[in-house]
């Protein structure tokens, strides 16, 4: 890089880093470290005295150059940075949030792989793009990418825009924290404590603790490694090796994380029994049951499962990441009774809650500081133990991450802003839209319902008038089963919405709706029903 | 809730989600679920055409009313919510980001735990708050936080304000993606594709995989399972139970992850072994060599590592999540010499290369699919094989996550901005500044080097005048122990800069100085030095 900066005081010259530059002379491409393209000298020092026109600007200190490089001064140009971020956040609203409640416009606009990779140019180069181009790539971004805000957008566990949750999101991004030490995060800290704490008073714990992670499946990690720890404390330090087999019982009908976590935690996902039977020679140590099952909606039998967690010692940990919400309605919480029995619980107010990805709370009824022994390492140089305040405020040894965002802010923030009440509100409103879905569904000819929902994931076929006078034999699931798949890609390429399908236990594919946003009516329900009716009737 | 929502059609009665609320009537306190509180129907429906005065707002359809909940129409205020938004970005604006480069602020404006909960009123209740209030609420959250964007923030391995990240950051949360399939995320999942192929290219190999994930520490243990089912797949279901012990090779200045991944992973922190002797009846599976440690700042020599590698047959992870952003110097990144030997790779742009907490690549030289192999789940409603598009672009499922942060686009964003060139730029400033530092502290009274530093980590004592007489003995080290905490206090309670401080190996207290930013100068390394001397001469 030596020779690319001159020796000059001017703002416009140094600060390059914000402006696109060409290379100045021919360079070698940037290839994996050889010694042949290196320096042999780690830095030239060039300290004040020797070199600089001080003259020029007199209210400078001297020019120092180190190695080449000019270190007086900053060298982003601020304001070109700020006016950039300015133009960049007026796109923002005008092209995603404003248009968040706008039904006429496209859920998405589908481009195949090959296709949408030529579109965006995706590469990167070695010199850099100026702000007029970026904001254009700004905008393809946006109009390609699938606008989950979208009343119409059905297709996951999460949807629609929460104002508050997205001003919290915007102030992390903005403040860039890392949620470790007090002294670093102390805001931040206290807030997950406040939110944590409202939490267990929701699943009616007197006490407790917990820990904001990136995910229901990092939840549901922590919670088998913590009960496993419970069990036998000496597998933090000795490991499984020449110890019984570990087992742990949840129903099928689990998230697939359960698998994923007793592969990654050395248990080995045939150690994850669907069955209650004994197993001579395994140690059963954890029960998993599910709150809201992914597919289904379903809710495990809490009481019933925290009787025989009782009865034989076992951990009882409930992944109630997507059905924990419905605690917050004192007309649905019903479907979680039991829940103040279990040991931990998994629960992420970014589903029902629509605090923005990812807002994920691992919760433990534990107060004996059990997280904290099983997670802690102790780091000198950030945990030490000589700060000049109370360190058991430094909570970030309890996680299995080091750096870790301040995910309970943006629940924080909407919870203050609608209450208790408005957080209740929403869950009844989307209970009362999925009912409003389920006995359209029964009325209308070609829809059929796979079963009573407990929750807000309503599972339906549509039964294209080809199919609908043939008998329900074989010949008519292997037809039926093309169907969704089908609708789907023409629902996508027309980008009307979005809703998902799978296969699952022997039933063939179906749809699965799901109803979270308050920006969702029963118009909306109707326009789904209506335009896969409109995507399949000539099939 | 019954009777909290009149039958009205005025947008402004149904959205109460965007108004302060009152209980309209004594409610009890939200309590866990007891059947007590609960009505006993399930739905009450109320469906079309037997209520709602109709001939008020003729343009409507009929009011629907399901469990005494209106569903017509969204309930959200969305011209209030988008003010809401407006104001708060304004906010933002002002209170992070233009003061991000302004030295006259402070770092921090310091609280102890008990008064900042007083300030900031974190609880949460059955009301909601009013905008102006939530406004307010906003700024106190600003102020009270540590401001990392500032220019004297050198406490940790991130610091500064990089625009471009921070739009795609923006745009992300208004988004609100998640990166597991290609319907739903199809822009992010080539922006990821895009972005590993290049930081592959950087390592050296000539093709390899990736993912990125929430963490250096999740990094880590991602190569530490992979190294595993590598080196024995039947792992995956059957888990470690009745297998030899398997250790790990590791320096002992390596991050704290790798014992807390091999704790959680269930191979044992007893099985981290820091000296490479043999042991017998024991199974070695890998060799994490680390690029850039977190206290020195310190590389381990991977040629040599990489062939003793070769030689026993291990797999060779390297933890750069700190240090691989010298990657993208042809001047520094000899320090990383052999890296292109490995055979996976951690590297976290969110440090160096300023792309925002987090952005956390894991890298593998494999392109056989060890990767997908090792992490599948294959979820039959996310990763339908019935798609019509094609769904090797579902890369979702190589994640032990299942919701996932779009993490790549962050640093894309910035990479397209700055270019190649700018990137390196920034690493040799900052280095060039940390080098202009350790020539500072070398000829000023009252510093003294820990060593020599190869990278951007600058460790060093301040000596305060009563001690500089004294004989480096015994009493010598506990009193200067006692420095840098009792400096390190001042320096917050004024909230003129922070850096961190911590004892390493037999050292005692020193001072660890990080210089990222190209907000910071060498008139900032002057100042921190004279801030030092000032907050210490009187000890």
């Amino acid at each position: 890089m030596k020779g690319n900066i001159s020796v000059q005081f001017s703002r416009s010259v140094v600060s390059n880093s914000l402006q696109p530059h060409e290379p100045q002379h021919a360079r070698p491409p940037h290839p994996s470290p050889t010694p042949g393209i290196l320096s042999n000298t780690w830095f030239d020092c060039v300290l004040p005295g020797d070199t600089g026109p001080q003259e020029m600007v007199p209210s400078r200190k001297n020019v120092v150059l180190v190695d080449g490089v000019i270190l007086n001064g900053p060298t982003t140009d601020a304001k070109a940075g700020e006016r950039f971020v300015e133009d960049a956040c007026r796109l923002i609203m005008e092209e995603v949030i404003l248009k968040a409640t706008d039904i006429r416009e496209k859920v998405c606009e589908w481009r195949p792989p090959e296709e949408l990779k030529r579109l965006l140019d995706l590469e990167l180069r070695d010199a850099g793009e100026p702000h007029h181009r970026l904001l254009e790539r700004c905008q393809d971004i946006i109009r390609y990418s699938v606008k989950t805000n979208h009343p119409r957008f059905f297709n996951q566990l999460y949807a629609g825009l929460d104002y508050y949750s997205l001003v919290a999101r915007f102030m992390t991004e903005a403040l860039n924290p890392s949620v470790y030490t007090y002294e670093v995060s102390p805001v931040f800290l206290l807030v997950e404590e406040a939110v944590l704490k409202k939490m267990i008073e929701f699943i009616g714990w007197k006490e407790g603790d917990g820990i904001f992670n990136p995910g229901g499946s990092v939840s549901n990690m922590y919670a088998m490694n913590l009960a496993r720890y419970k069990y036998c404390p000496d597998i933090k330090e000795k490991g499984l090796s020449g110890l019984p087999r570990l087992i742990l019982f949840t129903s099928a009908e689990c998230h697939y994380s359960m698998k994923k976590s007793a592969s990654f935690l050395g248990i080995g996902t045939e150690n994850v029994c669907f069955d209650p039977e004994a197993r001579p020679g395994r140690s059963p140590f954890l029960v998993c049951a599910t709150s809201g099952t992914t597919v289904l909606g379903a809710f495990d039998p809490l009481d019933e499962i925290a009787d025989i967690c009782e009865r034989h010692g076992l951990w009882l940990h409930v992944d109630a990441s997507w059905g924990g919400s419905a605690l917050m309605s004192r007309k649905h919480c019903r479907l979680l009774q039991g829940i103040h029995r279990a040991d931990s619980v998994a629960w992420n107010p970014h589903k029902m809650l629509m605090a923005g990805i990812q807002c994920c709370a691992f919760l433990v009824k534990d107060k004996s500081d059990l997280l904290k022994r099983c997670y802690s390492a102790n780091a000198s140089y950030l945990f030490q133990q000589d700060k000049f305040y109370d360190v058991s405020y430094d909570t970030g040894d309890k996680s299995i991450q080091c750096s870790r965002r301040p995910d309970a802010f943006k629940f924080w923030m909407a919870w203050k802003a609608l209450g208790t009440l408005g957080l209740e509100e929403r869950v009844n409103r989307a209970l009362a839209l999925s009912r409003y879905l389920v006995e359209e569904i029964k009325k209308r000819e070609g829809f059929k319902l796979l079963m009573e929902p407990e929750y807000a994931n309503i599972c339906f076929w549509y039964i294209p008038p080809s199919l609908r006078q043939m008998e329900e034999g074989p010949e008519f699931w292997a037809k039926l089963h093309l169907v969704a798949p089908a609708i789907k890609e023409r629902m996508m390429k027309k980008g009307s919405l979005m809703l998902g399908y799978q296969p699952h236990r022997g039933k063939v594919n179906f749809f699965r709706q799901v109803v979270i946003s308050p920006q969702v009516s029963r118009e909306d329900m109707d326009f789904l029903l209506d335009e896969i009716d409109l995507l399949g009737r000539d099939m």
